[in-house]
C-alpha cells in the first residue's frame, strides 16, 4: 500500500494554566507538530510531536522540507525500513535531537494508518490482550504552594488515580522534604509517590536528597541530574537507595541501552513522540524487558495508554499531556485508577482539526 | 558591548563534482547556514554550519526562529553565558543533533565578533604561538577509479601535502587493501596515510579489515562503525591494531568524553560547526589533552586551522570544506604541507554574500 501524500502542520496552543519546573522554567504554551499520512487507497494515519515552547519550528521544517518527501510513493506498511531510511536520511544532524522528535511525528502516523488500515486497534495490532493499563498523576507543581500541592492531590485522588508524582528541587531540600513528606501523609504508606526533579541536581545533590527523601517512601525519583551523565545516575541509585526514572531526554535506543546496562536506571521512560516513533518504543520496552526491568513512559498519554497495554513489562502510565484534550474528540478514560486503552482502530486519538487552525504558527 | 542583531541565511550551494563516500551516498551540494552577529558599535561577527544536503532548512529555523531572538540585547563577549542559555534554551529537542549545529554557528559568530572587537586573529586570542598546522588532504573518493584515485593523489602532492585520507569500505575488503597498497606505494613508508571508513562496517568486518590493512601502515582508522557504539570502538582499536580517529558525528562533549574513558578513540575529530562551535571545540581539544590524546578536525578547515593553531595538542588538519572557496575572499594557504592559520583579525573568513545569494533557499 503506497503512501500518496504526507501533511505536515505547526501550531502553538496555549495552556490555561502557566507550568513550571526546576528546568523548563515557565511553560505558557506548547508547540504542536502534527503529520497526516495519506494511502492510495484513502486512509490517514495521524502522528503528532511537541515541545514545551521551543524548537518546534526546526523540527516542523525537518519533516516538511525532508522527512515527508523522502516517505512518498514508498509502501506505508515497511515501518521498519522507512524508520531506517528515515534515520541514515537525516543521520549528518541527527542521531537524537530534533531528528528524533521529526522522524517520531511519521512514525506514530504510519503505524496508526497501519492499524487503521487492517482495522485494528494499535495496542491489538502490538499483541497486546488487555487495555486497562496502571497509571500515575503527574503533576507540574514546583511553584504551587503546599496548599496548592494539596488541593490538586485531592483533585487526582477524586478523579481516581493511585499514583502520583509531584515535583522537587526547591531551593531548599527541607523545603523539598517536608512537602513531600505532607503528601505521604495524605496518601498512606502504601500509595505510589512518585517524585521528579527534572535535572535540577548535582550528582551529591542527589545522593544527598535521596537519603533525605528515605523516610518518605519514594516509589521513584525522576531526572535527578542531567541525562548525559551515566555513571552519575548509577551511584545516585546504589548510593541514594531510590529507584531511578529517567528517559524523557533520550532520543535514541543507544541512550536507554547505556544506561541499562550501567545500571543507572530502574524505570525507563521512553517518550514515543521523541525517542523515535512507536518502532523505537517498543524496542526500548523490549530492551527494558530484557534488563529485567519495567518500563513506563513520559507525556503522551493518549498514544502511550496503547503501547503500554501493548507490552508484558508495563509499569505505570503518566497521565500527563499539555493540552491537547480540547482537541481531541475523546480524552484518555480512566476506571478504577486504570487508563483504558481505546478500542478504536488505529491509536484512537482523533484531532479536531477546526478547532486546532486558529492556533498554527506562521513563519 | 550588546548583540544589537542576528541575521541568518540559508543557502543551498552546488558541488562542482558529485562526492560519494559509504554512508551519504552521492552528494551533489551542501546546505549553508549563516549567521551574522552585530555588536551595538557596528562590529559584525560571522559564522555557519553546512550539510551534505539533508536537514538544513531545520537548523536555519531553530537559529532564526528561537536562538537569534534569544541572544539579542545581551553582553556579546560573554561566550560561556550565552553558550549555556542556547543550550538549555534548546535543551529539550535538543543535547545534540540538529541544535549542535544551530548553536554552533552562532558560537562561530560570537568569536568571531570578540576577536574582531579585541582586533586579534581569533588563534592568537585563543592563545597559540604560531599559525602554522599540520594539514591532510581528505579525498572524498571511494567510487574512484584506482586511475582516479592515483591521480588526485598526484595532485594533492603537487599541491606540497605531506599527509591524505582516502576512503575505505568498497563492496570487497580486498579492494579497499589493493587500493590503499596501491596508494602506500606512491607515497612511500613514511608518508602518513589515513583511512575512512564512513560507519560502513560492522565491529567484527572492521577488526578484520584493520587487520588485512596492517601491511599498509595506515596512520588512523576513521569511524570503523556506527558513533553510538563506545564499546565495539575500543574492541577495533585494542583487537584491530590501528589507531582510531572519530567524532564527526558527535555533535556534544559527552560523546568525546565518554569515548575518551573507554580508550575507543586515538584522534578525537569534533567538526567546529556541528559540534557547539568553538566554545566546546576548545573544550574537547582540552579533554583530549587531558586524556593524553592530540585533538584534529572535521571539514571547516577555513576556522578549524585557527583553533589547531591555538591548542598544544593539534594533530592533522582535514583539508576538506566543500565547495566554499569560491564565496570566501582567501582560501586556505598551504605552506610546505601546512596550513596557515590567517593574521587577520576575526577568524579571517570573509563572505562573498553577493557571489552567495543566487543559491538562497527558498521554503
Amino acid at each position: 500500500m503506497k503512501i500518496e501524500s504526507v501533511d505536515v502542520g505547526f501550531y502553538n496552543v496555549p495552556l490555561p494554566v502557566v507550568l513550571s519546573d526546576s528546568t523548563h522554567g515557565d511553560i505558557s504554551s506548547f508547540e504542536l507538530i502534527t503529520v497526516r499520512v495519506t494511502s492510495e487507497n484513502g486512509q490517514e494515519g495521524v502522528g503528532y510531536t511537541y515541545t514545551p515552547g521551543t524548537g518546534g519550528a526546526g523540527v516542523y521544517a525537518l519533516i516538511d522540507k525532508y522527512l515527508a518527501k523522502h516517505i512518498v510513493g514508498k509502501d506505508c506498511f515497511s515501518v521498519e525500513s522507512l524508520w531506517e531510511e528515515m534515520w541514515w536520511h537525516l543521520h549528518y544532524i541527527g542521531r537524537g535531537g530534533a531528528v528524533s522528535f521529526a522522524i517520531s511525528a511519521v512514525d506514530i502516523a504510519l503505524w496508526d494508518l497501519k492499524a487503521r488500515c487492517l482495522n485494528l486497534p494499535l495496542w491489538k495490532l502490538l499483541g497486546g490482550s488487555s487495555n486497562e493499563v496502571k497509571a500515575y498523576a503527574g503533576g507540574i507543581d514546583l511553584q504551587f504552594s503546599l496548599d496548592e500541592l494539596k488541593k490538586q492531590t485531592e483533585g487526582f485522588l477524586d478523579q481516581g488515580f493511585r499514583a502520583i508524582k509531584m515535583k522537587v528541587g526547591r531551593q531548599l531540600l527541607s523545603d523539598d522534604v517536608s512537602r513531600v513528606a505532607s503528601i505521604r501523609n495524605m496518601l498512606g504508606d502504601d500509595f505510589p509517590l512518585l517524585v521528579d526533579a527534572n535535572m535540577g541536581w548535582t550528582v551529591d545533590e542527589a545522593i544527598v536528597a535521596s537519603k533525605a527523601l528515605s523516610g518518605c517512601g519514594v516509589f521513584w525519583l525522576e531526572e535527578p541530574t542531567i541525562p548525559d551523565d551515566v555513571e552519575g545516575h548509577a551511584r545516585i541509585a546504589s548510593e541514594g537507595g531510590i529507584p531511578i526514572a529517567t528517559g524523557e531526554n533520550f532520543h535514541s535506543i543507544y541512550d536507554f541501552l547505556r544506561f541499562m546496562k550501567a545500571e543507572a536506571v530502574s524505570f525507563p521512560e521512553p517518550d514515543v513522540c521523541t525517542v523515535g516513533g512507536i518502532t523505537v518504543w517498543m524496542k526500548v520496552a523490549a530492551l527494558a524487558g530484557a534488563h529485567n526491568l519495567p518500563v513506563t513512559s513520559h507525556g503522551v498519554h493518549d498514544i502511550t495508554v496503547g503501547l503500554l497495554a501493548a507490552v508484558p513489562n508495563a509499569s505505570y502510565l503518566e497521565v500527563h499531556g499539555f493540552n491537547l484534550d480540547p482537541y481531541i474528540d475523546k480524552p484518555l478514560e480512566l476506571r478504577n485508577g486504570f487508563a483504558i486503552a481505546s478500542d478504536r482502530v488505529g491509536h484512537g486519538v482523533n484531532m479536531d482539526w477546526e478547532a486546532l487552525e486558529r492556533y498554527r504558527a506562521t513563519f
